[in-house]
């Protein structure tokens, strides 16, 4: 049977994890895939450096041409990371025929959908787990799993560093600013944080989930996007005291035909699965008409992690390639681009003024509410840090994103309203 | 290309469901699997009944010989139950060259060792994922993953029913025999419930999950098995006063060569992942070597979930039909059987005691444990019922299940203790 030979691009952590795991199970993965896979040459940028792991000299190319033009070579594994130069050798590697398995998130959200049309084109696939969970195979479940289902709700923490900072900031009681600096010490966030707290990681991968899930192109202008850097002590606080916790939450749902994607802060039941997923892990909760709930659990990054689902991928490529069935994993989408309108939009929302405390203030404010015909499901109201100054804390029952706008708007327009302090979703309840 | 045949034993609500997922999903399966998938027969007892679903009246026979000595049919889904003559079809099914899909467990942890050899030497396979957790792919999740990393524990909860009855006993404070009344009338329970409450049930599927995940053969009389009848009231008040929630879980862990497979009530710390799996749900926690802690949850049972793991299956299984690797899904035991001595067994205890409330009593007591070089956590003195009777509770650290017979035997030899009230095993945390 013939070997399959893969050129690898990069040989950071996760490309020597790659070559060591392909290394320590070749046995038992011959025997998944019913042949040989073989490394025949690694893209690197200095040929001298000393390397982990034991490497044959020869192997080593600084000529990305060895790799993507090379007619020996039948798949591509891309762990150097960039977007514009990758995205070039990759397009050029599956015009060459190549398929491709990449853990690069960043490539994936901009150029996503090209490059898998290009690879629909050519017969290749594109397989790209590893970019959105490290350790869960999300995407593969959810393509098996829509083999066979209908996929209605995604709802998922998939930022390791926002959870690592929002469990901390919960568990501990300790303020944003501060626990950022620890986590940037301690290698969980990057020195330059703004893609991860503002919600764009997230807003990522829940687009490359929702165009699987939904069968839909869907962009990250897509997606409602809120970070986590206004997340107030107080704000936990509050939500903690009402049996709430706050997380960083990603939510895609289609009903009718029609999508939503956002990324936002989100109180979830203390109870609910999501609420207890800790630190820099990763979970996802999947709704299926059939099957209903599953979730799946797991490290959403670390070099291991990422490897193992690397090779994961490499061997669903490996079985393509035999089965004929090659530029199949990608469908194209079935439905036309159509986003909820915020009337379509619904949610219970926890909010969060503060008011004159006088006579007819809360009347006045409940009636802006009343109005919009939203109704509550708790309200709290307490004295403020200031004199003649109160707080109220309301959570409201299922409202539209329109009946949201119009009342914070008309609330602003209050005088016994002093400040809109804080909103957020609230979701994971009945 | 060539279509698959499907020969269907049983049409009750699974079988039904997945003659209804099949249809509905034709063409996403054929464009998965690479080639058309068609059920031929269908094999029921009585050709009259009124069915739920549209079947051809030719499809329907009551002779097993019409599928399993069917020269046509590839693959036979067995979803109708029962132990002994099932598995003599399935034998002849088998030697036959019929690849098998079934959702039946106490027929794979009685015969499932000898039928996955004689399939294996026939290169047919037999997948059974739907028997495990109906909604959960766990057993393909740990094929895959074993294939690129090794796996060291599974800890989970693998009966609905039982996990229903300890969320009912836990919220709301209910004493089982009320509860699993309950749980008979809603039908979470059966009518003779012995086989889920006293832990046969989730035995029988932790030997499955273990002969996979450590590649030894383990049988249901290798496992540690305690049910749930025996918990009380008290013992769930004073676990959550020390922060734990009481679950039935079932753990296979390996060690140098060694297994121990247990299934009992275990206390977990209340925050951790599967202290949160509520009622009639399964969560099967995976420790991976490179991967690290990975998460499954779903549905345990449940028709429509159990027909999608069936489908699953078949896909899977037509799959290495084109693949050419039928057969190698069963890997030969890799290890010899090898169980862990007492001596070897390690965790933490909870461990509730009745005591004369008299001068030296408890020094007394924890001689007894300092002999056995036992160490103590949390150690709890109160006031027992009745007078001159206290009541004392402690968890340990981690000691071997020698140590904790030891200790327990010599404290049945006190005067001062009256009653050895209960002792659970302790895990979920470092």
């Amino acid at each position: 049977m013939k070997k399959i030979q893969v050129g690898l691009c990069g040989l950071g952590t996760v490309g020597t994890g790659v070559v060591k795991v392909l290394e320590d199970h070749q046995e038992q993965i011959k025997h998944k895939v019913g042949c040989e896979i073989e490394i025949s040459k690694i893209l690197v940028s200095n040929l001298e450096k000393t390397r982990d792991v034991v490497i044959k000299q020869d192997w080593l190319t600084i000529d990305p041409a060895d790799l993507v033009d090379n007619p020996e070579i039948d798949v591509i594994i891309e762990v150097m990371g960039g977007i514009e130069d990758t995205n070039q050798l990759l397009e050029r590697a599956i015009r060459n025929k190549k398929h491709i398995v990449t853990a690069n998130k960043d490539l994936m959200a901009v150029h996503g959908q090209k490059l898998l049309r290009l690879a629909k084109e050519n017969k290749c696939d594109i397989l790209y787990d590893a970019s959105v969970a490290g350790g869960i195979p999300i995407l593969r479940s959810l393509s098996d799993g829509l083999a066979s289902d209908h996929i209605q709700k995604i709802m998922g923490i998939v930022n390791g560093t926002t959870n690592y900072i929002m469990t901390k900031m919960t568990d501990e009681g300790l303020p944003f600013d501060e626990v950022l600096e620890e986590a940037q010490a301690l290698g969980f966030a990057e020195a330059d944080p703004t893609s991860d707290v503002d919600g764009l990681d997230a807003a990522r991968k829940m687009t490359l989930l929702a165009n699987i899930a939904f069968r839909m192109e869907l962009n990250l202008e897509d997606v409602h996007m809120v970070g986590i850097r206004g997340i107030t002590q107080e704000d936990i606080n509050f939500a903690e005291s009402l049996d709430y916790t706050i997380k960083l939450i990603g939510i895609a749902s289609m009903q009718d035909g029609k999508a939503e994607v956002t990324v936002e802060p989100t109180l979830l039941p203390k109870d609910h699965p999501l609420a207890l997923v800790k630190n820099e892990y990763n979970a996802v909760y999947v709704y299926g008409e059939a099957v209903g709930e599953t979730m799946f659990y797991g490290p959403g990054a670390g070099s291991l992690p990422t490897a193992t689902a690397v090779v994961s991928d490499l061997m669903e490529v490996v079985k393509n390639i035999r089965l004929g069935i090659s530029g199949n994993t990608y469908i194209d989408p079935q439905f036309d681009h159509h986003l909820k309108s915020d009337s379509e939009k619904f949610s219970r929302q926890f909010i969060r003024l503060e008011v004159e405390d006088q006579a007819g203030a809360f009347q006045e404010i409940t009636n802006v509410f009343s109005d919009e015909k939203v109704s509550f499901a708790k309200i709290l109201q307490l004295p403020g840090d200031r004199e003649k100054i109160a707080e109220i804390v309301m959570v409201t029952h299922k409202i539209s994103r329109e009946q949201l706008l119009k009342s914070l708007a008309n609330l602003k327009g209050l005088d016994v309203v002093k400040r809109l302090i804080s909103h957020y979703r609230v979701d994971g309840e009945e």
